[in-house]
């Protein structure tokens, strides 16, 4: 039951260079709390304080580390403890951090890994980004069928401390074809005479692929409810497997990339506060710069009504409030239906049924908005003793306006990631601002054209 | 290695009524892929072909399946199946949902359950929604330290069918106390006669409680790569027990929140295809009314400049496109920096060091933009053949209001996440409307600030 480092207590140990206190201390501390305690040092001290543990905890921290800590300690420590740190962690947290290294430096390091250990990284490593193959391990343990639980009990305590997780086994034929999956619950809730074969069914397995998608693995684990899945080549033989806690590390990728992507920026490799500054304005500036292309299309389309605005004036002063009303109801429409079709809720066979919703809201929401529209326009001018049957119908034009224009977000926000999709396109890119771009230009026509119509004679 | 239900011929086989078959065809699915069949299907077949299922497969396909399916079994089946299903699904499945059905329906259900389940399910009800009460599992299984390996394993034999996973078994005291986990991995790598205080460490136990926000579990599953934590009350006497594939669920949960926040909208509590569309307006008319409340801010400084828009038209037909590159960069950055924070890879100290990466992004940001404002002004004039100093002005007013109001809308959506991080607040309320809104504002003020220095004795 650990909590929160006592970071005063061994700052000042560590100032004491009271080495055997703190050797005491981390006994007790789980490798990710050690593992947070040193990326939290200056770079100086990171090493020194991991030279204090022991062999087998030293291998599991570094695993936790984050990338910058790692990277710190391959250059500090000596090639003898960086071979054995390599050569001992699990191949997954190996492979996802030579990916991160320069090229050079990743060459350097494969050469101080055994042959076995080189030829399983080099392996790993030729699968692509984001796929299945970056996420496998391959130390797993595999069974035969006519095994009994006796002897697969006794195969586990000799060949099981490798294998990244003993909460699966697999059954595979005498050429390593995957027959069957064995939960450590059957294993142990099964009589140990009992054979393998009469527990095993064949049918059932779920298989992932190495060059899958890490999304695929999501989606496969959250069907599932399942701790571990097995990776297959293409002629089913077993190559490996993936866990269930790299999982939550996709989801969040995931997640952070659906976030940017719906904000209307590239989708960062890095973390926002490492990625440097030149990359950062190139992720944002090409949307940006799109959208402002786009949004041109307001400057032409005001001009298009350049007599209207001449002669009324005071039209001009309503329009940020129109159309940024128009691109809120955009992007709370985006939101919603980008984010039921990301998880199955609709399809785009739903299509009408979410237009019929969004008419609804839409008149709904605008009403609401038009009134209060209204109400302001009037308001302000009984205040400055300035009411007139004009600012009546100026009202009336802003508050007819907006109904139309909350309407058409709602619409343009709801219809366009169904379009997407429909067009095989991903419904998340950059929607929100899209459509709110498309609404503005949208919201000037339809704001001079209900001012056309009511103002004519009187204003216009 | 199940793949899509093949709908035809299932459709075919439940027109035909050819039960048998459809009998022998199931008993290859998983529970799962039944689930997904039985909720594709119109209401009145749903209770028909559950009825095929053998009893042990159809509560766990009943644990499957999505809530309106689950609600419409409940009053089709007959009383004794659904006071079976109730009986022997899970106890945190039932838990979610009873929570979803009507209090008074949910009542009735309650009195079908055997006394034990009763009060377990109670005791679950009683804990506040989104804790981690409410996925627990009391189903789990506790030895003593004194044992040796083979007693447990005996033990699970016995006694293990019912526990939720058996992929860890926890170790307490006479009295209940939690005093270690035995992990199946040190199960079955551990020789028979080895005891199990011998393997079980006593200080690195992770714990939850009951009341505990599901959010804190989540956190703990991803800091810890577990499979399952236990559950403790105030005196750290074991309760229950969280799996992580439930974490999966809460991951999912928490995202569509986030992004709902974010898009201006208040969190769904149901999938937005069956929130009734009352509902629906009411989640997005608050946000949507309080944004036109603000952006009427926007009508008042138009009011303020209205002498310069009466001596200048033209100035007013570059307001959308100006105002909302500020919005579009704002959001931008209040994406980049909500999600940077939601992962801790900033905190509130860092504030400098964002400010200063995001006035570098603005100026380079906002000068891209201007370059091509002052160009698409300037073209326009000359492809119109109104090539006058006046419009070259009017360029350049442009160009460097866009570097303003990028720079603010960069500084705004980045500042503004940290400052209600700083206040307590959640930084992902709403943020990137109301970041577009506060930009809007402030976007005309610069724009007319930057006229009337520019253009005064021009134009103005």
């Amino acid at each position: 039951m650990i909590g929160t480092p006592l970071l005063p207590e061994i700052r000042e140990l560590i100032e004491r260079r009271n080495f055997s206190a703190l050797q005491r201390i981390f006994n007790d501390w789980l490798p990710v709390d050690l593992a947070e305690l040193i990326s939290d040092l200056p770079e100086n001290e990171q090493a020194i304080l991991f030279r204090l543990l022991p062999k087998d905890v030293a291998t599991e921290t570094f695993e936790y580390l984050d990338l910058d800590a790692q990277e710190n300690l391959l250059t500090a420590l000596t090639q003898k403890d960086v071979t054995h740190i390599l050569n001992s962690m699990s191949a997954d947290d190996r492979t996802a951090l030579l990916e991160e290294l320069p090229g050079t430096v990743a060459q350097e390091l494969l050469k101080l890994l055994s042959f076995k250990e080189f030829k399983i990284a080099k392996t790993l490593l030729a699968y692509a980004e984001d796929s299945v193959g970056r996420l496998m391990s391959p130390d797993y343990l595999s069974v035969k069928k006519d095994w009994n639980i006796n002897q697969v009990l006794e195969y586990i305590r000799t060949y099981g401390h490798e294998s990244e997780t003993l909460n699966v086994i697999y059954v595979v034929d005498d050429h390593g074809k995957l027959k069957g999956e064995l939960m450590a619950r059957e294993l142990l809730l099964s009589s140990p005479d009992s054979k393998v074969r009469d527990i095993v069914s064949e049918d059932k397995i779920i298989t992932l692929t190495a060059t899958q998608d890490q999304t695929d693995a999501l989606e496969a684990f959250k069907r599932y409810d399942t701790v571990a899945l097995p990776v297959v080549d293409s002629n089913g033989y077993l190559i490996g497997l993936v866990t269930v806690d790299d999982m939550l590390d996709v989801a969040e990728e995931e997640e952070t990339e659906d976030i940017q992507k719906f904000g209307g920026i590239e989708a960062l490799e890095e973390p926002y506060i490492d990625l440097p500054i030149p990359q950062l304005i190139k992720k944002r500036a090409v949307w940006l710069v799109v959208l402002f292309i786009g949004e041109m299309l307001t400057a032409s389309a005001m001009a298009f009504f350049q007599d209207e605005l001449a002669k009324a004036i005071v039209l001009a002063t309503f329009i940020p409030l129109i159309i940024s009303s128009g691109g809120n109801s955009g992007s709370q429409a985006a939101t919603l239906i980008i984010r039921s079709l990301a998880l199955g809720e609709i399809s785009i066979r739903d299509w009408w049924n979410v237009m019929r919703r969004e008419i609804i809201s839409g008149f709904a929401l605008g009403g609401m908005l038009g009134i209060i529209g209204v109400l302001r326009v009037v308001l302000w001018a009984m205040i400055f003793g300035q009411l007139t049957l004009q600012w009546i119908f100026i009202g009336i034009t802003v508050g007819i306006s907006l109904v139309g224009i909350v309407l058409f977000g709602t619409l343009a926000g709801s219809m366009l990631p169904l379009l997407l999709k429909h067009w095989g396109l991903d419904p998340a890119t950059s929607s929100a601002p899209f459509v709110a771009t498309l609404v503005d230009v949208t919201g000037i026509v339809i704001y001079f054209s209900v001012a056309s119509l009511l103002l004519s004679g009187i204003l216009l």
